[in-house]
């Protein structure tokens, strides 16, 4: 099976989901290297746009991403990542998800979740997930 | 809340949940204007990436999303889009979902779903969602 990685530049977007509660926890893109890995390693890689690189999910914070089930679309250009996370959150600002605002009608976000760590006690000066 | 359009080439990845199920549905990608008519409508409006232009979803088929929910994640780069989906399915290819295919660790996709509905008989010649 062939990804189709041209549509976005050399990646294809991954949403990342709890398989055991279904709540959508991050998105993130991988380019080839990063699929790859993502496959054989049974843990979730990325490629960081910011950083330019592969970036193995909880690399600092130990919140690995094990991966339990992959799926693609229809067009082949975005993955569908079922995962056990491991940790209390996958988010850097100390979230179980990244998804942690709710926007209404007017475009103003708010809070809807709870902190579950402290990101401060988890990750080094340089921001990192 | 201003959402981060840059990373992007002016898009951001939408991701689209089942509200009742917690099933993914499917990705798009929304620009400023199909964000906007989004959060106005109620409807999930995307941008097409291959028509480059807003296109709302359901047009062609009837099989609308109607928004119950709409968060957005830390970098603001990225939105989860939790919805009523009307109809039998979102995918231009007749399941309920896009991710209707999983991939092993060797690479090679299986199709897991079955076929919700007849593509040829809810679309025009011309591939539209």
């Amino acid at each position: 099976m062939d990804l189709d990685f041209q549509k976005a530049g050399g990646l294809v977007p991954a949403i990342i989901q709890d398989q055991r509660t279904g709540d959508v926890l991050m998105l993130g893109f991988m380019n080839l290297e990063a699929f790859t890995q993502t496959l054989s390693t049974g843990e979730v890689v990325f490629f960081s746009r910011s950083r330019n690189k592969p970036w193995k999910k909880g690399e600092t914070s130990g919140h690995v991403l094990r991966v339990l089930e992959l799926r693609v679309d229809c067009d082949a250009d975005a993955l569908l990542v079922r995962v056990e996370p491991v940790g209390p959150g996958v988010c850097h600002e100390g979230y179980r998800s990244c998804f942690f605002r709710e926007v209404n009608a007017e475009g103003r976000a708010t809070v809807i979740a709870e902190r579950t760590f402290a990101p401060e006690k988890v990750y080094s000066k340089e921001k990192s997930q």
